[in-house]
């Protein structure tokens, strides 16, 4: 791939420091001692918008914070008004995170404005950067809150949700100085975004496994959520044969190596059993029932869809045989969100460029991009992390991985091309 | 088989009715409204107690509380103090119970004894009635303290054991009018005893399932108990590809159905996990760690022992498979005991003169025969019971059922003998 625009010649050293100064910055800013927990609509959420703010005011943009409390920085192109190639992650996290989930994305942006800004570089559009203010959902279990607004797909219905203390969306927005009247006004319209990208930590261990710090995104998973109850026949474990028994956790045992071999028969396709409980529970007890949680994701729906219905025809085999009852009821479906082809291709080209081999992976968790791919085409750029870990206080990236993956994300930028010719 | 002496001519509707008003009597001693529940050393214990005591001298018995609340009935035989064929069951039940479980062999041997006395029937041999007080240990998680007091294989170290109110046994038996320094005196001489019986409800399907009022059993399973942990690695249920896992509930999954499986290979062999928990539990994690629980009993010791090895190298094989550590540990250990032959054989031989199919089982459940084995002989008959369930209020027998073993058991006494030629 050929650069358009002359190459920001930032060495990826130079944007490391900066970044990782700031996502410290950013990891002290937490509700609560010891830990991070950065909810959305917090005081701790407003310190961090207005760090942010300052950062995105150096690097040279206009900033405001939209009807929802996203921070969005924008750096005019060459002719005002243009159309934005927006950037963005998020600025909450979960209760005890890491300190690269979200803000990693929101810092790199912000580095790479800083550096065009420097070389006095603009381009035929503008580009924002957006710290959107909930992703992760911990304060009113909800998700994409931010991005949603954006991409003008927020659920209204929303507001009245109450957080631990009873305060409502509604309520804390205010108390954050937004206005509710005014959250459509924050979507934009098609025709002022030209596509959406996001930098963030893989939250997995595939980059790391294979040695590379940066990958190329090519989905984002659909996901279906089962809950399945297990009815069997409790019994004394010492008095009925085995031959009689009908036990709900041999069954329900049977029904989890079910969903690990369809997950496995399937490309890019994983399933979970991540939560079982069982009753009675007691050791002397064959158990009577048992329910449990199936968490089921894959990056193409067809995919997902006929790794379910396996898994589906598996299960009703394993009731019948067993003489049990078993009951699925799906929780939560979500089909799965493509990248755009040329915003892979452009990522690649960049990654090339920078030095590093090319990785393509899913992604198998959820990110604003999802939202944002009602609004726009979007593309993803994972920088590897320590052990997978995410979601957790040990989430660790190193300095290099977070300095190479900003000038990867730096080239992308600056060589962006629409058409797929890039 | 040849009585040797005179039937009683009791029909098994006339001991129905006795039994059973006094099993709803009984029934009714509960520490808890809406619920029996009925605790070693408790007021209910000592009204328990006091109304088997009645119902014993009504019999013609001689009645004594022992030194660890044992309540004892003697009915004499022939010549004064002649040695005793020991005839009992408890007389304390779980938290919220059902009313057969103890009971009902304890009030059939009184039952018995009154017909004898009415008839004018006296044997070479005294028979004792006992009423045990400690067999479920619900209040002091003990086991068989009645019983071993009489076998002599009290455990004095329990004695400063304290139940959830920080009442001591010391002081629960001091409390009940008990003398503690007498306890070892509780113990009988084997001398004093010709053999043990008991007549208990069989707390599981069998007898139901092959249409029998009552059966024979064999031996009272042994039975090993087992902790165990498998440490996996926690991970996001979304971005960990299958092939990357080292998930402890699949490896979990895999041994419960070794439990079941090795289980199911042997003869009078049941394998339970009845406990299982996973962590962190939440849907969208890979399990990291699960503990689970293994209760495997078999009526002979050494196929306990086969199965238990045999499950062992499965888990092992699971563990280098899965690349997850698998930790088991003994918490438990308890040999089966074998009914007497020639017990089962004078059982069997009633049960067929009574008109009833002989069928011979193992009970997987402990009984106070466990502990009487330490002393004499023992042999027992199972009553059917509901659905297999007990320990639970929908415990339930029939009345013509307990007149059925009843009968049973009175013929067994009066034709009891000693040698196996019976």
């Amino acid at each position: 791939m050929k650069a358009r625009y002359p190459v920001a010649s930032t060495a990826s050293t130079s944007f490391a420091a900066e970044i990782i100064d700031r996502i410290e910055v950013l990891g002290a800013i937490s509700e609560a001692d010891g830990m991070l927990t950065r909810r959305y609509l917090t005081a701790e959420h407003r310190r961090a918008n207005d760090a942010v703010r300052g950062w995105m005011e150096a690097a040279g943009m206009a900033v405001r914070e939209d009807a929802v409390g996203n921070i969005i920085g924008r750096y005019e192109g060459a002719e005002p008004g243009a159309a934005a190639l927006m950037v963005g992650s998020h600025v909450d996290t979960v209760i005890d995170g890491g300190k690269y989930d979200g803000t990693l994305g929101v810092l790199s942006g912000i580095a790479c404005v800083a550096a065009f800004n420097e070389a006095g570089q603009r381009f035929p559009f503008a580009i924002e950067v957006v710290g959107f203010g909930d992703e992760d959902g911990a304060r009113f279990q909800s998700t994409f809150l931010g991005s949603r607004a954006i991409a003008g797909t927020f659920d209204h219905t929303i507001l009245t949700r109450l957080d631990g203390d009873g305060i409502s969306v509604a309520e804390a927005m205010a108390a954050f100085g937004l206005d509710t009247g005014a959250i459509d006004g924050a979507a934009y319209g098609r025709e002022n975004v030209l596509a959406y990208l996001e930098l963030h930590i893989e939250q997995g261990p595939v980059l790391e496994q294979q040695g590379l710090a940066v990958g190329v995104v090519t989905a984002i998973a659909g996901a279906t959520r089962l809950s399945v109850t297990v009815t069997g026949e409790a019994g004394h474990a010492g008095t009925v044969p085995m031959a009689l028994r009908r036990d709900a956790l041999a069954a329900a045992s049977e029904c989890v190596l079910a969903v690990e071999l369809a997950a496995s028969s399937g490309t890019d396709m994983v399933g979970t059993v991540g939560k079982l409980a069982v009753e009675p529970g007691a050791l002397n007890v064959v158990p009577g029932r048992v329910s449990f949680t199936i968490d089921f994701r894959a990056a193409r729906d067809d995919d997902r869809n006929a790794g379910l219905a396996a898994l589906r025809d598996t299960i009703d085999q394993i009731a019948v045989r067993r003489s049990v009852e078993i009951v699925t009821e799906v929780v939560h479906e979500a089909g799965s969100v493509q990248c755009a082809s040329h915003l892979m291709a452009q990522i690649s080209g960049a990654i090339e460029a920078c030095g590093h081999p090319v990785l393509h992976l899913p992604s198998g968790a959820g990110h604003d991009a999802m939202a944002m791919a009602d609004l726009t085409d979007v593309g993803m750029i994972f920088v590897r992390c320590k052990g997978g870990i995410s979601h957790h206080p040990q989430e660790s990236v190193t300095d290099k991985d977070a300095g190479d993956a900003a000038q990867v994300l730096c080239h992308v930028i600056e060589n962006f091309a629409l058409d797929e010719e890039a």
